[in-house]
């Protein structure tokens, strides 16, 4: 595989075929130098899909969420591309399973394109993989890319960044938990889902979090709050008509340029950051520099931060 | 707040005063120019504690079992630090409430302390603060310290790499996903403990995570298989005794060594990389030029990869 054959695979998305968005999906996310091949080929074609973002506990739903949602998309004529996150690597396998699951109900339609990623690897190493991604299905012509992730963690925020409309589930029977959702969440939350809207205590979780968007200040968007039973298609279309009012609300406004430029900003610091990291740490192991000052700290002749500021003292000279 | 305030501080915490070391866990987390003085200051004093990570899926009995092998560390006359660390935060409430639990049960006990700390923060900033706390617990004269975590992203399994002796703890009822315990949760765990040992398919249990080791290759330490049952106290003695055979395991070995080897070389890279990304993100919007970059990445004149690029190709020169 060199640049050559990555010129064709890239055509080949672009007429179309599936085999190679898959194939273009692995290669960035397996072998930096292609990748930054392919992201420049493709980057003139992207800007036209409509990425949502949906989060939520393990075990709230969100899966199923996703699959009929999916389908709601697909009855009005639109294409989707599904990036199942999976952060539960490797001591749960709800992910996965819920993605194999999908995977059989979903298949056999050309309009669907489902993708499961691990968050297993090196620090931010999610978050590129998945921009990158979002950007393949982009140029591959989806109308809308859905990113599922479980809302465990920075990694998951950082998706949520991704999206031009972020959809938070919960669930009555979350309890106590309900608690727990504070500030950040309000921040992240376009919309809310409470989903498994049969159980019980449905009304007292849409109050707490009508309580919770009062004391807040969202500015002009009030996260509508919307009752689903996904297992039986209860409340999808309300959610989708939910999404496209949001949608027309960021772009009436000034707001998606805003989103795209912080997107960017985002995106770039982060392969900086890591191209940077890889570079330095490189350089200090050849020249036995590295070796020498962790060395310092083990004996502890040095704490950490001294020699940080040793290491960073010496890039400064440079 | 200034650095004789911290000095005067970290005297205090060398005496064994419990508020000294609440606080200044409290200024590691929160002011950076702190922290640096604290550390180098408190860092001479570290080394003795040993760490224990406890890791595990929501609800396999985690918090339980950290309580009771509290209560055994104290019965044989050891104190005990506590870190628990809430990856769950903003979405649910499970470790927080945990640890709530755990507060009123130990915190007439002088020997214990119990600290829990989010996940919420910047990229890799949960990992720093988590290891700045497991030295300040160090240098307080504590004799263990037990991190718990809950297994669910690279935050966790990176902590994981602080131990000394890492825990991995599944339940009889995980079912199917068992089938998810990989490659990757096997050179995590020093022992595994299966929680809730009184429900049915233990032994079931049992056998595919010993067939897991029989297909790995762990080297001269195999993982030892710990039947518990944290409620009723079951099985905790036969755990900290597993904990204490792996303990004269690494010590014999040159593996403690490499352990702290290891430990600060990760440590000193990653607080190398967030100060040079601070450096360079506070330069790059002073010139204006990260500004210019990103605009011509939101005009698509520039993929993002060419744009990080460029940035490295100007911090060459200088």
């Amino acid at each position: 595989m060199d640049e050559d054959d990555v010129s064709v695979l890239v055509a080949s998305l672009l007429r179309g075929d599936r085999r190679a968005l898959a194939r273009l999906i692995t290669l960035v996310e397996n072998r930096p130098r292609l990748r930054d091949r392919i992201m420049s080929l493709i980057y003139p074609y992207t800007g036209n899909a409509y990425v949502i973002g949906i989060t939520g506990s393990p075990g709230s739903g969100k899966s199923t969420l996703v699959d009929k949602l999916t389908g709601e998309l697909r009855t009005r004529g639109k294409t989707v591309g599904i990036i199942a996150i999976d952060p539960t690597s490797p001591f749960t396998g709800g992910a996965i399973l819920g993605d194999r699951i999908r995977m059989l109900s979903k298949s056999t339609d050309e309009g669907v394109f489902i993708r499961s990623m691990s968050t297993r690897g090196s620090l931010g190493g999610l978050s590129r993989a998945a921009y990158d991604a979002i950007a393949l299905l982009d140029a591959f012509g989806k109308d809308f890319v859905i990113v599922e992730t479980v809302g465990t963690g920075q990694a998951e925020v950082d998706i949520v960044d991704a999206a031009y409309t972020s959809i938070v589930v919960v669930t009555p029977d979350m309890g106590d938990e309900i608690q727990a959702i504070k500030a950040g969440i309000l921040e992240i939350a376009d919309i809310f889902v409470v989903n498994k809207a049969d159980l019980e205590n449905v009304e007292a979780t849409v109050m707490a979090l009508q309580m919770m968007l009062d004391l807040s200040d969202k500015g002009d968007w009030r996260p509508p709050i919307i009752k689903t039973v996904a297992t039986k298609g209860v409340g999808i279309k309300e959610l989708l008509d939910a999404i496209e009012r949001h949608r027309a609300y960021i772009c009436e406004t000034d707001r998606i340029e805003k989103m795209h430029y912080k997107r960017s900003k985002v995106r770039i610091l982060e392969i900086v950051r890591s191209k940077l990291m890889d570079k330095l740490i490189r350089e200090l192991e050849n020249s036995g520099e590295l070796d020498r000052i962790v060395k310092c700290v083990v004996e502890k002749k040095m704490d950490p931060y001294s020699a940080a500021d040793e290491i960073l003292r010496k890039l400064d000279k440079k």
